[in-house]
């Protein structure tokens, strides 16, 4: 990895392809590890924020919360890395920036890694729990980035079949809602892409769908009946090879009604907002989302 | 940096080097954005901590409160970094799993940057905060590495000068105080080191002694009247150039009648505590100052 790289996104991305193919037979842990140590140095610290640690129902969970925010403003914020990786820890600065953007509180919560159902079960948990805490659903957002952006989707409509009130929000950064791995641009990016090329997808995706048919609405919330969703801001890189399931995304969501925003950032590589406070794209991406999430929330 | 390399600490200094010799002419944000990036890739969460910050004289301070700790008793905590990087962010985890081992508070100051006396006065006045926050001087204890091993020294030099009670205790790793950089260690350990070679120590000393003279016990604690010092911990690695200037220390520490524990870890380098929590003998070092500590700090 290159710091001195014009897009430190890509170079990250680019040293996880160089270490697959210098050890194609890693371990899981050693993967883990590298996202671990690695993913958080491309962001900066928000700063003004403070990290508070809790558990939500046995998992962890971390409180960020910026010095100037409305507490009962919450974002559920669900981390990725493809149901293999990925942590609280990783994305906390990246969350802490939105918090701080949006002016209000963030949740990281931590949920088991694939196969599912259980990770998506974990996120409507926690959902579950601001409730409790007597957050009112009006003021929660849910926001996720590659996998944590499928489970944002499947926790506002396992939320809506629980009964519950359903988020105000959702907040999705390069989604990952489509264990079919059949968008076109896994071709047309191909070239573009750094590290998510199709053969990598599958076979995340295949860990992660478990038992399940890939194109089942509840590993692949692109094929769900939409209807009923919150205003929902899919943000994407157009040099992702996920791309396409973004645009389907959003498509889909429009043609079931529900109020979508869909931006796609010329260039920009899979989750480059995790570049936050290092790179002007990713700030420009975040300052985005908290603009928009800002009025749909409830009064403060 | 090659995170499959046994020893990640030397992975990590020798980047340090490649990049110096790479790009001899960097701008010191190039080095400080470096070290911000990637220092704290080094350290594991500790976990079961939470961060809050705060403003100790106008400068950024972060408490780091692990779940299981005496609030009364508190590290204050001044990261390293040469006078030149290093921040309260990236001695964040470090700190906190000493917090976490020592079940005490810690707070991380910040403090300007070279050159002297500043950083010094900055220190003693975080430590002039803790009293004025009502912590008893005897639950305090001063920990830092590199240069903030150095202020470590002087805040309790300078504590006692200002007629304030003293800390109980002082933790340093690799504490830099000669800035006369006259060890014979930075010869019989140069084929050892990874990165503090004469040339880059003495660049450093120079930027930070400013308007001093290099023995000036200002910015040279090593050389400093040290009666009186608190019973004192230095944690040094047996591969650093800076070996010399410890076994110094301790010494001249010993002769004015200081309670002295010195280890010399063998093989190890500079800060290699910054390893804390992804390599043993990190976990060692840190498990022994918290070992150490604990009974020097008044009655819980």
């Amino acid at each position: 990895m290159n710091d001195t790289t014009p897009n430190r996104v890509e170079a990250y991305w680019r040293s996880m392809t160089e270490a697959a193919r210098e050890k194609p037979d890693q371990a899981p842990d050693e993967v883990r590890a590298r996202v671990e140590a690695y993913w958080p140095t491309l962001t900066a610290e928000p700063g003004g924020t403070d990290y508070l640690e809790t558990s939500v129902a046995g998992l962890p969970a971390l409180w960020a919360v910026p010095t100037a925010c409305v507490h009962d403003r919450v974002l559920l914020c669900l981390h990725g890395g493809g149901g293999v990786s990925g942590s609280i820890y990783t994305h906390r600065k990246l969350f802490g920036q939105l918090a701080k953007a949006s002016g209000t509180r963030a949740l990281l919560a931590e949920y088991h890694q694939a196969p599912a159902p259980v990770p998506a079960e974990d996120a409507v948990t926690a959902y579950r729990w601001l409730l409790e805490q007597g957050i009112d659903a009006r003021n929660i957002a849910v926001a996720g980035d590659s996998l944590g952006g499928g489970l944002a989707v499947s926790t506002a409509l396992r939320a809506r079949q629980e009964g519950l009130p359903g988020p105000a929000a959702l907040l999705l950064i390069s989604p990952w809602v489509d264990m079919t791995v059949s968008s076109t641009t896994f071709e047309t990016n191909r070239d573009r892409e750094a590290f998510f090329y199709r053969e990598v997808v599958q076979a995340l995706a295949t860990l992660y769908v478990g038992s399940f048919d890939p194109g089942d609405p509840q590993v692949s919330p692109v094929h769900a009946d939409l209807r009923g969703l919150p205003p929902t801001y899919v943000q994407v890189g157009g040099n992702e090879t996920l791309l396409g399931e973004s645009l389907q995304l959003a498509e889909n969501a429009r043609l079931a009604g529900v109020d979508v925003r869909l931006d796609v950032f010329p260039d920009q590589l899979y989750t480059f907002q995790m570049a936050a406070g290092t790179m002007p794209e990713a700030d420009d991406a975040i300052r985005k989302l908290a603009t928009w999430v800002g009025p749909r929330l409830g009064p403060a």
